[in-house]
Order: structure tokens, then C-alpha cells, then sequence
């Protein structure tokens, strides 16, 4: 199969090495000319330039752009490309995607392949960086079946865990699991610089040890992936973060009223249920 | 030196076994008759028995109960050991300690290792484990000055890094980095649990990954450790929960007003200043 990548950052350069390997023929595009050599250099594409022209001729397309301009990049992707390519993206918020850019390509699938590390760029891609982690497909009304079948057969060959879910729940689902974390960790660090003198942070700075670490570690991720979050997925990271603040009132709450009973039940229940949350190999 | 470890699980017994290999003669007591055989069977303890009058003629004691019998054992201690021994502990919490113990007996000098790992108990103890670690050491007036330089020189013997601090500037440090996080982790899990359906949960489950596997981790932890936390630290630990609430409530209006370039800086500095708390080896 001929794939074109949209973007060949550490999630379109990981994917087209991957795609690659699995025997298809894979084109990335990027807009520096430096990625695009080193792309090529290091065999993750078979092709690559800095016109999407070059993906006329294929038969799958990845957008692994960042969100603002997957929508602008199907627009321009459907006055080139073949009737029923499928056209896919890689955006961490659906909603505000899927129903546009379907209007534009009906042959377009919403995805959300989750992997990732702190590095960024095609300098941090990874073969096999994709294999156990979930891969969501967002199909909606109006979706072509044979697409969504496609795009889920290169899940599959990926060796991702494919899941299904409306944009919606999708956004929902990871306002929770992912846009929250960031929000509430990098909190964490802004309330400790912001509440202590200097003698009072510097003492707290020697002594954090693995639980602050592991507890700001998102909060003090990529600026531009959180704000991204809150920008694309505003509504559900505000009502996400409303149950969130409402349930630490009750933490705090219960410590006021001294309701040891009540805390140490919370903290048993957050001890058992986590579990739920950590797949079977971690 | 003739030194006695009280309560043998994860940092008595790991203290144990490093004092022993650096040459001092140590005899542990613990209630439980399985985890003295256990303690000598290892290697980590010379002698261990379940009453306190073996360490009669100790010349350092190190109380490693929980924080609730560290106070009662100084008192117990008192009426059978030689004048002017060395009686430290490490617990994790030093106000409602420090004074009170330092009026029993006056060589008493608060201390706080601050090595762990999920595990506890004996079981998990290992050399080494204090290497590198923060040691806090929280002398008031009228502590004996002899008896924080026998701690001290104890400490840096186990290679751990020292720092001096009064009882309330550690509580209030560790406040800010070891029990605020435990409860602004935990609100994520049961906050989660409890705001979605159980379709959105089972899909915020399936997608949850490393951001909030690291994000939840300390909040699911040991539930006695964050009670005794709440419980033994309250007023400190009300306070940061207090100005971390404000400072998360600024980056929900931020949210709320679009104010992307306030909520951008804010997620820049945090990415900024966050390296300041985690130690060059990291």
C-alpha cells in the first residue's frame, strides 16, 4: 500500500518507520527540508519533500500535524488526492476534527494513536513505538465503513490496542486520563514556587524526591501540548476539572473535620481502584 | 559503636543492615518474633529482640516506628538507657515530635530519612538505600550540640545528603513536596472514578497511560502513609492544599477567559522551573 505522512515529527516519523517496515510504501512530507533528508537518511520513508503534492498517488494519508492545522491540511489534501483515500489524523482531540474534516473527505477517519515520550521531533522517533499502547478510531455518521475497516487493519498490523469510541467519549476519556494530570501537576509546581520564600523553596527543591518527581512529571511537559489541551478540548477540561476541584474540597474537607475514617476509606478506595487504571503488563 | 534500631521494617532494617556493613554493632528490636529471626537470618542486625531492654547499653537508638509510638518509645527508652545516648527517629513528620521528645530525654535529635520505594516491610529492605538521599536533621534549642554531630556524623557515613532544618521548616517543605502530592494524586483517581459512568470509566481506563500512571502513583500508595501524613502534619498540610487550590483555580479561569497567553506562560515557567527540583541525577 502507498502511505503518505503528514508531518514528521516523533509521532509521523515513528508511524512511517513502522508502516515502512511492514512492507508499504511509505511518503512523508514536512514543512523543513532538514527533516525531510533525515527522514530519508535514516529509512523511515521511502520518499519525502515539502509539498503535499507528492501524496497525490496515495492510498492512505496520516495527518500528524499539530491540531490547528490538521482541518486546513485535508482542505488542501482534497483538491490533490485520489476519490477514496482514506485520510486520517493523529490529533489528541477528535471533537473538534472529525465532523469538519469528515464534511471535507467523507473517505477521512478520526485517530488517536497514544504513544509518546518527553522527547520531541523526528530526532526521538522509535520503531515499534506504537505496539501495546492504545490506538482509538473515532468513526461518527455518515463515516464510509470500508475506510474505517483500513485505517483499522494498519492499527492492527501496528500491534496497538484498538478501541472504538464517538469523539466525544473519546474527548471525554482523555480529558480525564490525560489533559487533567497535566493541569493538576503542573499546578503542583507553580502553587510550590509561588506559596514559599526563598529559604522555605529551596529546602522543599533538596528534599523532593521520586514522589514529587513522578507527580510533576506532565505538569512540567511540553508547554505547547498543554495548552493545545485546553484550547482544543476546552469544554471537557473545564468540567473535568470542575469534579476534579470538587473532589479535592472533600479531601481537604475531610482533614479539616478531622474525619480520619472518612480520609483513610478514600485513600484505600484510590489504592484499590488505581489498579483499573494500569494495563497488565505495567 | 553500639547502636540499636527500634522497629525493624523498610528503613529500620535497611538502616540496620548499612550501619552493620559500616562496621557498628546493631541490635533490633521488633513485636514481631518472625521479623527479629528474619532480620538476624539476613544479616542485617547482630541481635533483635521484641523487648526494648537489649538496647540498654546501647550508645545510638534509632526509633523507627510509625510516628504515633515514636514519643511513648522515648519514654519507655528513658527509664533504661545509660546518660547522654544518642536517641534519633525517622519520622516523617518532626513538629509533634521533636519538642516533646527532646523534654524526655535531652539527647534526643529529630531526623528524617527520606529514602522508600513502594514495598515495605523487611522484606523490601536493601543496602545502600539512604545513598544520595536527603537526611534531614531538625535540632531545636536546647538540643544537645554532641548529639547532632554523633547523628550527623552517622549520616554521612551512610552517604546520604544532609540537611539541617527546624521541625517546622521540615514539616512545611515536605508538606509541599511529599504529602501535597499524595492528596492531589489521589483526588485524580477518585475523582475519575467517580464523575464518569461506567462505559467513560472503562474507556479512561483503557486509555490511561504513563501521564497518569506517574500522575496517580503516590495517591494510590500505602493508605496509612497518607493518613499519618494528614493526621500528624494537618496544619501544614491544610495550608499548601489551601494555596494549591488557588493556584489551580487560576488555571481554570485562565481556561475559562481563552487567556492563552497566561495559561501558556504558566505551563512555560512550570516546565522551567520544575528542573530545580529534581537532583542532577536524575
Amino acid at each position: 500500500m502507498k502511505i503518505g505522512i503528514v508531518g514528521l515529527g516523533l509521532i509521523g516519523a515513528s508511524l512511517a518507520g513502522d508502516l515502512r517496515q511492514l512492507g508499504h510504501m511509505v511518503v512523508g512530507t514536512s514543512r523543513q527540508v532538514a527533516t525531510c533528508k533525515l527522514a530519508i537518511s535514516r529509512g523511515l520513508v521511502d520518499e519525502a519533500g515539502t509539498e503535499l503534492d507528492i501524496l497525490a498517488e496515495m492510498e492512505a494519508i496520516i495527518i500528524c500535524t499539530p491540531i490547528a492545522h490538521i482541518v486546513p491540511t485535508v482542505t488542501q489534501l482534497a483538491s490533490l488526492i485520489k476519490p477514496g483515500t482514506l485520510v486520517t489524523d493523529a490529533g489528541s482531540v477528535k471533537g473538534s476534527i472529525v465532523a469538519a474534516a469528515t464534511q471535507i473527505w467523507p473517505h477521512f477517519v478520526g485517530g488517536h494513536p497514544m504513544a509518546g515520550k518527553a522527547e520531541s521531533g523526528i530526532e526521538a522517533a522509535e520503531l515499534g513505538m506504537f505496539q501495546g499502547q492504545p490506538y482509538v478510531i473515532t468513526p461518527i455518521k455518515g463515516t464510509v465503513k470500508s475506510s474505517i475497516e483500513q485505517l483499522a487493519n494498519l492499527v492492527n498490523a501496528l500491534g496497538a490496542r484498538l478501541y472504538y469510541a464517538t469523539p466525544e467519549e473519546h474527548d471525554q476519556a482523555v480529558a480525564w486520563i490525560s489533559h487533567l494530570p497535566v493541569m493538576i501537576s503542573g499546578s503542583l509546581i507553580s502553587a510550590c514556587v509561588a506559596n514559599n520564600d526563598p529559604l522555605g523553596l529551596r529546602l522543599a527543591q533538596n528534599l523532593a524526591s521520586s514522589g514529587f518527581k513522578d507527580t510533576s512529571r506532565v505538569g512540567g511537559g511540553n508547554p505547547e501540548l498543554g495548552l493545545m489541551m485546553a484550547k482544543y478540548n476546552r469544554a471537557e477540561v473545564l468540567r473535568v476539572l470542575a469534579g476534579y476541584q470538587q473532589d479535592l474540597a472533600e479531601t481537604v474537607r475531610a482533614i479539616e473535620l478531622e474525619d480520619w475514617a472518612g480520609l483513610q476509606l478514600k485513600l484505600e478506595q484510590n489504592q484499590a481502584t488505581r489498579t483499573n487504571f494500569l494495563p497488565p503488563t505495567i
